[in-house]
């Protein structure tokens, strides 16, 4: 029998893992974050105020009861607009004690997994840490299946075919931003839609793209909820919620 | 101990699966992928011409001895361009040819694996076999971490912050559509390099883009090949090279 562990590889002494867990569902984490994060000395996870953390949560399975563990939980997230600039540095205080603590713990000679949704290397607060560490410490990022990945997959939606160009969109943009570029791309994704689904409802349809537009919540997971965007009425989504609008390059 | 098994599942008789096995480095498969590569009755997989195939050799350390392997060579790549009629016939026979072998197969009861290089839905030649069986049979798509994020993961790039927009790009696009559209982006990905790479890099330098590219060959194999796209002289890359010009996004 092949093993996880003879796969995945173990941790190393005094070294942080960026881990990426994937979309959601736990069977879409790879081999390596796997046995990662069943070795590593201390698990380390984001979480907002008063949530579980959904890297915490996708991880579950493989982290077995009496591990150490810390919560690192965001000062604010959505409640400041990320251009104010006391979100900045609330933020920015947030990031450095983070890296203090972790770097704490790499120094007294632990190894340390820190656990980000998706790909850490894409719109990941993980990126925060490793900007300040890496210099300073082993520092190993682990890719992970990215969550548009799994929203694409879970809605039968292929996103790009032969030459199609593909558009990472956050729906945080301006509203005429999001119109231009949609319009300019045959495919698109448009990420951390939460609150602001009314305004990329609207972009989309003046893009002319309402008809292909697919709305993902949280996507892989037991809650996961597809529909049509053009079917959806609502004022706002789950931060994790995206917009998928489907190339429809050559089809051979 | 946590197994492999109980993880990743096994396969269902008379389905076909679509499975993305990531990057290259056989540690970035998935627990579902590898689950199914291990069990599924028949593995297939597209190689071009007098190649191995990569997504067949990236399963490699996954599928033991005496499995039943079926390989679906393609008739053309890169000799033809893709807007030639003679190419889309001649591919559009070869994807017909090879979906009703998969039919086939199905009909009797087998359960077949079709690997897939990164991701199935993104760019995949699996999308071509979804298309034509999947309103006629059990299909399963697996996601898999993409090649782009293997290969930003290795370059030590973090691709996106903040509000970052994406651009995905191909190397076969117009050399003004690539330096118009890599203008309009705050990180970019060029895909399908091979033997467009003097087109993009003039592109990436008419962009001003070229002190923040990456090439990268291989990423995440063995024969890994990291280098800035400035240093990069060469007349042509592999097939599976790509270009990256990683966001400047808020770093807090």
């Amino acid at each position: 029998m092949i093993t996880l562990e003879a796969l995945g590889g173990a941790a190393r002494p005094g070294t942080l893992y960026g881990i990426g867990v994937g979309p959601g569902d736990p069977r879409h984490i790879t081999l390596r974050a796997a046995g990662l994060v069943m070795s590593v000395a201390v698990i380390a996870y984001f979480a907002r105020r008063g949530m579980r953390g959904k890297a915490r949560a996708v991880a579950d399975p493989l982290i077995g009861p009496g591990r150490e563990e810390i919560r690192l939980e965001y000062p604010v997230t959505e409640e400041i607009p990320s251009s104010d600039p006391a979100y900045k540095a609330q933020i920015s205080a947030f990031y450095a004690a983070a890296a203090d603590r972790l770097a704490g713990l790499l120094r007294e000679g632990h190894s340390v997994g820190l656990l980000a949704e998706g790909d850490p290397f894409f719109y990941g607060s993980c990126m925060h840490m490793w900007r300040r560490l890496a210099s300073d410490f082993s520092v190993e990022i682990v890719p992970g299946v990215t969550g548009m990945s799994g929203c694409w997959t879970r809605a039968g939606a292929p996103i790009t075919w032969g030459d199609d160009i593909l558009s990472v969109l956050t729906g945080t943009l301006p509203e005429q931003l999001l119109v231009q570029r949609l319009g300019q791309t045959d495919a698109a994704v448009i990420m951390k839609v939460g609150r602001h689904l009314p305004k990329v409802r609207r972009a989309v349809q003046l893009a002319g793209l309402l008809e292909r537009a697919v709305y993902v919540e949280h996507g892989t997971m037991p809650d996961e909820r597809i529909i049509p965007l053009a079917a959806c009425a609502a004022e706002r989504g789950p931060y994790f919620s995206m917009v998928l609008i489907p190339g429809q390059g050559r089809a051979l």
